[in-house]
């Protein structure tokens, strides 16, 4: 018999070689037919492999992430089944699961498969998964596997495992008439997948090597339940009308530009004025509690990142070191700001009673990406982070993620987010050696972020190994208006930096301790939280956030100046917005008023400069009347509370 | 005879060969006694150097920079005269006039001239002075000057004359038994220097190259009277209190870091906050007067700098271009934000209604500055300019001078400084091809600056030839509380830019015109402007700037709770301050709070606390005695009024 761990902490035991899927039987059928994969001692596997040790074990279904990453990674193999079937002789590449989907990458010779070929493949796959074949796992030997492959005459495959080292243990995996070299894991049978939507064919060089063969990338999704995709298909209509980059241009919020650079964000006055408030509400938030601002440099010599390990981390695939006329010396731009900050920390000594130090800066940092990983704002080679690092004493941390927690759920319930849950990313506690910093504190710093995420009433659910070396982390999750899932606000723990950088304080004891350092960012970075903010709001970001608050629309040249007098006025209630001079009708002005998303419009013809008054529009709504200056500033200021 | 035209415009006849000293004494003989050496053409000339054809001619005095210059660097060949004289086969390297006082880098072999040799060297100096001996100017060629520096043995002097091309004609001057190679211009005779002071012995590679000898360089300085030795020795004493470098330590305004980098500031929370003020300040100002504020990355593709005409500028000198992984792609550091904002012009069309444009950012630049040349915050690798572009129809040149001369104005006063003056920087009229942009178009921009300064009030000197080859400029100058004189605020019309990046705009015409640039900086950039802040202030930075504006100083830990209620309550009136929480005496918490110039010292006790009061004390002046809360307010708004 074995014991089995279950997420609760509950033991229960079974026989030794029980399945995932028969253990989820035993609990109950409803519980069986929805498991897709097991996490077992925190490796995933399959649902159906037979567990022979005792084992922590969590059962994976279509509510977890790697219960999804199953499907779809199944899914990749029975897209490839039908395309073998549908295209004899087809070559595969690879065929992973993404963060929304899968896709295989593929080699047809001169027969290219085109966007009209989708829907036969779809359809062949519904086919092949109503057969329900059970997603078989093999062991091979690496020259077993060559034998196969090459007699397929799969050159990519072969390529792959000439790659493997020379003893490696290989897996198959079999469903149906197909057959692929695969560490898996799968889900029990082809029938759990119940709606399949192919959603792209696109160029993709083989190994991402521009010299090497061009392939073909299939994307499709799927579900394991018809209705799913029916919502997924809406959702991604919505998602197309909302998408950052097109209302991006339309708003004139930000641009790119090729001599300046792909994937380097010009931020235009109107996206300015939204980012700068976005700051200066976070920094205001971040004052009251207790953060100290500072500003560091866009590089740092390459000492500095020999020390913090970010040199080693951040190689060949960077930007790489800028040279000076000086013989040796190197600089890099800063891919992080924490060893800055580390300076910032180590310039002076420290006694236990300046602890807390919560040292905040909006950081931009450079990292390359890929060309083609490029998208809109969200993923960016330059970017401005809402960064902190906060050194405190191993006793603090709870405290401290209590006042994190806090303050990510302050500014993002202001931004119009309200659901939110967490993820706890623990050690693998089969393998502590991996780990750096003592085991006490561990220990600790994963209790207090458990008990903080706990007391702070966060839905949380724990990812055992998912830590990095260095520590726990929390990561917060949002869902956006159309159902999206978004990972914003990391918390980290890190052990690493104060020990490289050799950061210390004198204790109560009168004698020298490390601190802990915590990275957070509740935004997670400007760029990529307003792509999120555009998408969630669809442009209409909230009142006190909207770069351009009110238009003010004269019906002829004559009330102008009224106009620019208004203007000054609200402005002292530091209410902003323009004066649309143009010699257009007023239909026209609020036509283009309502396209351009400005919450107010404020009509002023003769009436009003005599009654000293407004008539104001509220776009999306229409007419509100006339309203006197101090009637207008009261009803702004009104709407501006109840979004608070 | 030849036409001399005065700088008034006025035109007098003189006989050809008339030395401008000549000329000065036909003025006045008091103006004689003072002219130093003259501008003929655009050009320094010897005031004792005959002219032989019509020219403009302004006479230079110790009130002019160049006045100065001459003084200077005669003063330089005086003290190698007397090392000469004192050091027998002492060699000299090159001895300039620098921006306060000279220098002479030279070689004594094994016998190093000592900081106590310094007083020897001033008297020999004087001693020599008082014999009135003439600077006289010959014509040489290279091959009698290389003859000359031969016999002498002056190994740099003849690498510099080999340097020189086959047929160039040299000039040698002498005054009494020194003889040197030199373009001059010098000043009569070395009766005119008055006082000398030898501030400082240090060592320097011949050429700035370190793989030469080291020389040693001699740095002094100069006065045609007495008496301005005496104040500038007074000035340089208080200077030295003065100094940001110390100040900034002491206060926590900002540190440097070896392993970040030399040259590359770092702003901690309290410097940080002041340069928030300061930005805040300046953004508020700069939208009242239209600009419109973008953030533009710190990196551009070197395509874009080949555009610009930056790379072809900031070449083998600078930070070198950022590869990569992918093959022939660089980006390079921007050293100046302009070509972004051309980018930013440049991505949708532009009619004649759109302008003036007034993009402003405050970017951060890198510029690689010699780690010798590096000074505080005053010269440093990377700063923060607080830069715009206005783009413009050149129509409206003059409105936007007038415009920005206004915003100089307010902030530079807001600061403290009243004393400004202006230099504008024209074309050399003889040379006008050296220049791009149309001939009407530079006429209409100079006279367009000319007027505006004079309509603002402002007392200005021409330079002419001063301006880059691109456009006429204006430079702000200021005068600190010691009398020093900087240079803020410059203005500078660009016709380059727009004719590179192709930029335009539809006139009312329907056709397409090419606008103007200008560039402009009010602080010039943040780090020099508060080094500047810092000494004139010497720390005492006005109310409303003050990082930290009070500090609430509890008698007993029994009144933290109702400090931080004030503090709370202080804050809504947008006054911030600090607790000091520690456990130390009253008299010493004041005694440290007074060293840190933090404006207010509010004590609290338990008379306080009863009567909801603080117990007031002002930096420097002392006990105010007992206010309300309310008029602990009021008291420190009508102070910040009164500053304003």
């Amino acid at each position: 018999m074995i014991n089995i761990t279950f997420p609760d902490g509950k033991v229960r035991e079974y026989p030794a070689g029980s399945t995932a899927l028969e253990i989820a039987r035993s609990i109950s059928e409803g519980l069986a037919q929805k498991v897709l994969s097991a996490k077992v001692n925190g490796e995933v596997w399959d649902a159906t492999r037979p567990i022979h040790t005792n084992a922590t074990l969590n059962l994976l279904t279509w509510d977890d992430k790697d219960g999804k990453n199953t499907l779809w990674h199944s899914s990749a193999h029975l897209m490839a089944e039908a395309l073998e079937a549908l295209f004899p002789g087809i070559k595969f590449g690879t065929g992973p699961a993404t963060e929304n989907g899968f896709y295989y990458d593929v080699d047809t010779g001169s027969r290219q498969i085109s966007a009209d070929d989708l829907v036969k493949i779809e359809e062949k796959m519904l086919e092949l998964a109503r057969q329900k074949n059970a997603y078989v796992r093999k062991d091979i030997s690496r020259a077993d596997a060559l034998t196969f492959f090459q007699g397929k005459g799969d050159e990519y495959k072969i390529e792959l495992i000439e790659k493997r080292g020379e003893n490696e243990a290989l897996t198959l995996y079999q469903q149906g008439n197909f057959v692929d070299l695969c560490r898996g894991p799968h889900i029990p049978d082809t029938g759990y997948i119940k709606a399949v939507k192919l959603l792209n064919v696109a160029g993709a060089y083989w190994q991402g090597d521009e010299t090497r063969q061009q392939l073909q990338r299939l994307y499709g999704i799927a579900f394991p339940k018809q209705k799913d995709l029916q919502e997924y298909l809406v959702m991604l209509e919505e998602a197309k009308k909302r998408d950052h980059r097109k209302l991006g241009q339309e708003l004139e919020l930000f641009m790119f530009s090729e001599r300046v650079g792909s994937g380097l964000p010009i931020w235009l006055p109107k996206g300015n004025a939204l980012r700068d408030r976005l700051m200066n509400f976070l920094r205001t938030e971040q004052e009251k509690r207790g953060y100290k601002l500072v500003t560091t440099p866009h590089i740092g010599r390459k000492e500095l990142y020999v020390t913090s390990g970010h040199y080693e981390k951040y190689g060949k695939d960077s930007f790489q070191p800028i040279h000076t006329p000086r013989e040796g010396e190197e600089f890099l731009l800063k891919p992080m700001n924490c060893p800055h900050h580390c300076e910032i920390y180590a310039h002076r000594p420290h006694s236990y009673r300046d602890l807390p130090l919560r040292i905040a800066e909006f950081g931009t940092v450079y990292r390359y990406e890929q060309t083609g990983e490029l998208h809109g704002l969200s993923r960016v080679r330059g970017f401005t982070q809402d960064d902190a690092h906060i050194f405190c004493a191993p006793e603090q941390v709870k405290a401290e993620f209590l006042n994190v927690l806090d303050l990510t759920r302050t500014v993002l319930s202001k931004m119009g987010f309200k659901e939110f849950t967490a993820q706890v990313s623990l050690r693998d506690p089969n393998n502590p050696a991996k780990y750096l910093g003592t085991d006490e504190n561990w220990r600790s710093a994963e209790n207090a972020i458990i008990e903080a995420a706990q007391e702070a009433g966060l839905t949380t659910t724990m990812e055992l190994g998912e830590a990095a070396f260095y520590g726990p982390k929390l990561d917060f999750m949002v869902k956006d208006a159309i159902g999206r899932q978004w990972q914003l606000g990391t918390i980290q723990v890190d052990y690493n930096l104060p020990e490289r950088f050799e950061l210390e304080y004198i204790g109560a004891d009168n004698k020298a301790h490390r601190p802990v350092m915590i990275h957070r960012a509740p935004f997670g970075s400007m760029e990529r939280f307003i792509s999120i903010l555009i998408e969630n709001t669809a442009g209409k970001f909230p009142l006190w956030l909207a770069p351009e608050q009110y238009a003010l629309l004269p019906i002829s040249d004559r009330f102008i100046d009224y106009c620019r007098q208004l203007q000054d006025e609200l402005a002292q209630h530091d209410i902003l917005g323009i004066i649309d001079e143009r010699n257009e009708t007023i239909g026209k002005k609020i036509r283009e008023t309502e396209l351009k998303r400005i919450p107010f419009m404020l009509i002023v013809g003769e009436k009003e400069v005599e009654n000293n008054a407004v008539s104001v529009r509220r776009q999306g709504e229409g007419d509100k009347g006339s309203l006197s200056i101090a009637e207008f500033v009261a009803h702004f200021k009104a709407e501006v509370e109840k979004e608070a």
